[in-house]
């Protein structure tokens, strides 16, 4: 048995994805740019996967840039938007539980170019609060990003609220969508955002694609120069098998959109009730109902998230212990630390991430041999004992069973 | 009959790389981040192409970084190592002759981060010369850029001389290698360089592919930020597909560079010849030996390129009127400028590339339709009978013919 459910990580490219690619490899291998009749064909596809990835997102084509990634998407977004306004103000607010790529532009920034960063923080269940951000704005903020959908706990944030806090104050509103696109209904103009990032990679279409959202004529400064690619907003030869495989993942997901997030919801829900009812002590993080639907995180007690991993891979079963971006550096995941995990309860991260071929016999796999994993570290934990020590000494006292910590399933909220 | 001689702008993507990717698509497409098997195993792929890349230009594995793109490793040589060295100096040298990505790269620094740029001037065919890169040198000067070979005009610069007026003052020497590195023998550390940008794409790896060699343990700000990708230096999720590609054809460029470069070398003479002997006031641009092997450049007098382009296309010949990153911007070419090609000449500006695959059919072919498609435009040009009644004129005062100009053949000095 293999079941894949860390795909937040990595994603297997669809075969249509892969299919549409093909000639553009090898046959149709033409220069974007190049002023002939094979150059002018390759245009004109480029052209054609910008209309579907604006599709896919509620935006028109010339809105829309081709990038390396998400995370390339983050950078340009937020170094790009900040620089082509650096007269106005040199303050950008973003939410404390962003990704790497967003927290480390913002941090060079501050670092290379003085501007200021204030770290919005979240509540318990990962959420960023509209009258929070209105009150940390200044005269001098040119930008806010703050993300759709989060890849470690699952919490999909009140965007067009915080969005509609910005529109109200002049300030442009950036979000890291690269989470919620192709999982949920994303539209740019309801959400009222100025610039929004996503990952083709996320969508099934191979590694080393992305693109940036931008509202119509918004002035970016780019950040990898070169040419006059992307209307002079991005440099290098286009990628042109990546952008048509992004097209078609986009395509196949605007068409496929709700079935899948209902199956993904279905799912999850399976998995996430059987764990609760299956291992005690567990907490169910980020937002309970706010959430990505094929999105299940949890915070395991007196278990290492990562000899998890390893015994869970043992049976077959692949999953995360959060951003796959920072897994090595084996630090607290700083999300956990912003919605209030204390340390010891961080280490013992688990995130499974379902995508739309998973299916029930999957799940049910991970409910057979996870409370096994989890059992079977926790006999070797002193943590675990002394926990149990005093649940013992509890039971002596009050007569009944504390299994549960008082907000599990609920956020941790600790 | 189709006779593609643009590999510069964009090449097929090799059927051996194309092969050697197929599995990391769909099948082995995990994370190099995953703390699992699947993810320790793409890391394994990922690192043994990294090897590869090293191989091809004498550099060890651990000095080298993925990009997206040559473009996007010219962009974090130049920007990565100015910040990393800020409280050193500010000042920076880049040749007149530059591709965009380093050229914009520069002015970014200039424009957003208190740097000055000094932009070397070249000779007539194209050289930079180490005594005058000395005298502009300065005690705030931290990097130097200055191209192994130019994509327009096919010089090839005598790069360990000027690397080795850097070394001698501590500065760093960085070199866009797009076009040498699978053409030429390239060794960093013979060439003596510190940072070298190569591109997946003119090895024919697939386009989206990249790589920057930065000598052992240099300091760079990462300009994609991001997790902890590339030992830190860039940021995103490895393109995995993509970087076997780009190993791929490292391997392949390695073990085919001699017998490649001199079949390009040849039928490269074979088309200058060709050309010089069959079509009058013809200039060959950039060094006349010192040059990239399957580089042949033209300035045409009284032909428009991108007209002479259209005709060609219609022959099913494929050339380039200089850099296709530029060419849409239709201004007169900034490299044929800095060579000293007067402006109306420029316009004239042809540019083929050849590939392994050119075979010496292709080159007659060429030789026999070139010859006709000037013959027609120049019978519809002002500019070209105005010279013709200048011809008569010297005819009818010298009695003897002056068909070519004095330069033609050994670079325009004009």
């Amino acid at each position: 048995m293999h079941v894949y459910l860390d795909h937040a990580a990595a994603t297997p490219v669809r075969p249509e994805v892969l299919a549409a690619m093909g000639p553009y490899f090898s046959q149709e291998f033409g220069n974007p740019s190049s002023v002939y009749d094979l150059g002018f064909k390759i245009k004109e596809v480029v052209e054609a996967q910008r209309e579907k990835v604006a599709r896919l997102i509620g935006a028109t084509a010339e809105e829309i840039i081709f990038t390396s990634s998400g995370a390339e998407a983050n950078n340009l977004a937020i170094k790009g938007a900040v620089l082509a306004q650096q007269r106005k103000g040199k303050h950008l607010v973003v939410s404390a539980i962003e990704h790497h790529s967003v927290l480390n532009s913002a941090r060079f920034l501050e670092r290379f170019l003085d501007c200021e960063v204030t770290f919005l923080p979240v509540d318990g269940n990962g959420l960023a609060d509209p009258g929070r951000l209105r009150k940390v704005m200044r005269d001098e903020t040119v930008l806010v990003s703050i993300m759709h959908g989060n890849n470690e706990i699952g919490t999909v944030e009140p965007l067009a609220e915080l969005a509609a806090v910005c529109r109200e104050k002049g300030v442009l509103f950036h979000t890291d969508a690269v989470a919620t696109v192709g999982n949920l209904p994303v539209d740019v103009k309801e959400l009222g955002v100025a610039l929004l990032s996503l990952s083709g990679a996320a969508l099934g279409a191979p590694k080393g694609t992305g693109a940036l959202y931008f509202r119509n004529r918004l002035r970016l400064v780019p950040q990898i120069h070169g040419g006059i690619q992307e209307d002079g907003r991005r440099g290098g030869t286009e990628n042109v098998p990546g952008i048509v495989g992004l097209g078609m993942a986009a395509e196949l997901a605007l068409a496929e959109l709700p079935p899948r997030a209902q199956h993904l919801t279905r799912l999850r829900n399976l998995l996430v009730a059987g764990i609760k009812e299956r291992i005690p002590r567990v907490v169910y993080t980020g937002h309970p109902e706010r959430r990505l639907p094929g999105h299940a995180s949890f915070c395991i007690e007196a278990v290492e998230g990562e000899a998890l991993l390893f015994m869970l891979s043992r049976e077959g079963i692949y999953a995360s212990t959060g951003s796959s971006c920072a897994s090595k550096a084996l630090k607290t995941s700083p999300v956990l630390v912003a919605i209030g995990v204390p340390p010891a309860l961080a280490q013992g991260s688990l995130v499974f991430t379902l995508n739309a071929d998973t299916s029930e016999a999957d799940v049910r796999y991970v409910l057979e041999k996870l409370p096994a994993a989890v059992a079977k570290l926790r006999a070797f934990s002193p943590v675990w004992k002394k926990l149990q020590d005093e649940e013992a000494k509890n039971e002596t006292i009050h007569q009944e069973p504390v299994r549960h910590p008082p907000h599990a399933g609920h956020g941790p909220a600790l």
